[in-house]
């Protein structure tokens, strides 16, 4: 049965303008049976026998309940040395970010963020009106700090730092990061950092909430925690900040088995470090790899690595698909001529570089 | 270690009055030692053998994927005979309605809803600083609709209807929401029907979304379905409705476990007449037992029986939960003398009664 088109022309006489012209890109389906080298989540995801032990302490009357945030709140406080009112559990960073945008995203204000970085900063710019002002890496894949601060001013909102960056991988330093945060602080824009990728790296800015109360750190259960399909992610920041996220969340707003989840990692130091040795060892065997092959290649500090084939991409992407493995391509012009490969563990870069190295040069 | 309290006096700059006076209670934590008998939770959850068989397949490579949301819309969409277009699948009803009012929420149109109701709608009216136009319920639990097409005009924006209504158990005729729904078509106004407990009854009004492209009906599966805690709900709506929605929707809103139960749950007609009967013979011998020692009580077509105990409300129910049961009392005037308890099986009923008996004839 078809709907009838009966279309109210006036059905949209509240809807805005700029949501109306929103374009948005749905992700691609069915990836269970491939090798997903392609949004930089864990291809194999956690190590079996630790996953059974969590998932057999799942109920019936656990996931009949509402969930309840506060035992992860708990853990999250002790294991980053901060308050529980300055937490706040999200769905995924994404709810952070849009929450972000939502309470701070001004009309016709500027998002000032470095490009290529992550998408959703700019979809969510879009969707809360504000203009986009972006700093372009350099053709070395470095991007200068300065260029940021010098585009701060008292029509920016919000300002987006990726520590690392993705796709490309740099970090900031201290000193910049400041630089970045205090001017920010004069115009009255909020930083966030998000750090999606922190765990692949030894450095967080988690410190600065403490000291500066424009900023909020962003993190994620997705990438290192292995578990981007239960949706945890959250955000960190002064008592005050967290107080306004809190006003517009949703009342149930993550789930019990992705907070079990998130909880059982964070109270256990053995399988963080171990999900990072293991990308690690990945990441090694696949540098080495690209080397000794005399592969153009470079990465940063996040999970992931481009390689510049010597096939054309689409041709070599396809190819690798039709091999059963994703891996992600880029129209941005900096990085048009390069693969990106999400690393994981020595297997699964192996079952790669085998592939790639037999589709690269026939 | 404390945050250093450096408040920067305009960092809430950007920051609406209506969003900053938005006071929101968070839900009592720790319920799960309880019989929860307080927010129309299936006390008990899923079956034991049915839930393992689910969990079961749930794999450490699923949770670490992003979410697909697609094989659930396949299956929805054939259970309710309407397009994958017509159908966005949320985080529980609770993002749908969320999103509605950032859709169509326009600042100091109206929002119309019977008074009591389920609390969400006021709150998503001040969020997106709406007013709130409200149709009391009379004081022997019946609602006028001609109240409610009374009040819709040119400020109204969105009306809520819920079929069964939630806390008092009500239902509309055809003819009343046919009658709302045109009125509302004529002054440009969102009717929302909520169906969280269609479930309890035998009668839905999904099919108006395909003659009136005003109408957006919600559903979740945390009511009957049995999994509150995973977070599923779906909007059915017309294609530009569903258009809509989907602009401001966050990429991976939903989690990968809620959407493997929710799928198998709907492929099931087994498990859902099964919840259908344990609950209807656990309301049955409520309302028996309740009969047979002459209590005052009420009940509507949800899963909720109301009861007038003879000991003073706070009394009762603080007693019942020092005896680990929670139910719901109400400050609204004509629910003030009740409890609301959320039916379940037979055996949690029984339990529920048992304990009530006792504790209210002490």
């Amino acid at each position: 049965m078809k709907f009838f088109n009966v279309i109210n022309e006036n059905m949209n006489k509240y809807i805005k303008k700029h949501i109306e012209d929103l374009e948005r890109v749905r992700p691609e389906q069915d990836r269970i049976n491939f090798l997903r080298l392609d949004m930089n989540e864990n291809p194999i995801g956690l190590p079996e026998d630790y996953f059974s032990n969590i998932i057999s302490k799942i109920t019936p009357e656990l996931i009949a309940m509402y969930p309840e945030p506060s035992h992860l709140i708990n853990s999250l406080k002790k294991y980053l040395n901060v308050e529980s009112e300055n937490i706040m559990i999200t769905n995924g960073s994404d709810e952070a970010i849009k929450s972000i945008f939502e309470i701070f995203g001004a009309d016709n204000k500027k998002m000032l963020a470095v490009y290529p970085s992550f998408e959703m900063y700019s979809v969510y710019s879009k969707m809360y009106n504000m203009k986009i002002d972006l700093v372009n890496y350099d053709e070395d894949f470095s991007v200068d700090y300065l260029k940021i601060c010098e585009k701060i001013d008292k029509d920016t909102a919000i300002i987006s730092l990726l520590n690392p960056n993705n796709p490309i991988g740099t970090v900031y330093k201290e000193e910049e990061v400041i630089e970045i945060i205090q001017k920010a602080k004069k115009n009255n824009a909020i930083v966030i950092i998000d750090e999606a990728y922190h765990y692949f790296y030894d450095k967080s800015f988690l410190y600065l909430v403490k000291e500066y109360d424009n900023v909020v750190i962003l993190r994620t259960f997705s990438k290192l925690c292995s578990i981007a399909g239960l949706r945890i992610g959250y955000v960190v920041g002064s008592t005050k900040m967290i107080n306004y996220l809190e006003k517009i969340r949703q009342t149930f707003n993550v789930n019990s088995v992705g907070l079990y989840f998130a909880k059982s990692i964070i109270d256990d130091d053995y399988i963080i470090d171990y999900l990072i040795k293991s990308e690690k060892d990945g990441k090694d065997y696949l540098i080495n790899s690209l080397r000794n092959n005399n592969y153009n290649y470079f990465y940063g500090n996040g999970n992931y690595v481009f390689i510049k084939p010597n096939r054309p991409i689409v041709d070599i992407v396809d190819d690798l698909k039709h091999n059963m493995i994703l891996v992600k391509k880029y129209s941005t012009p900096i990085l048009a001529d390069y693969i990106r490969i999400s690393t994981g563990d020595i297997n699964s870069m192996s079952k790669f570089f085998k592939k790639f190295l037999e589709l690269d040069n026939k």
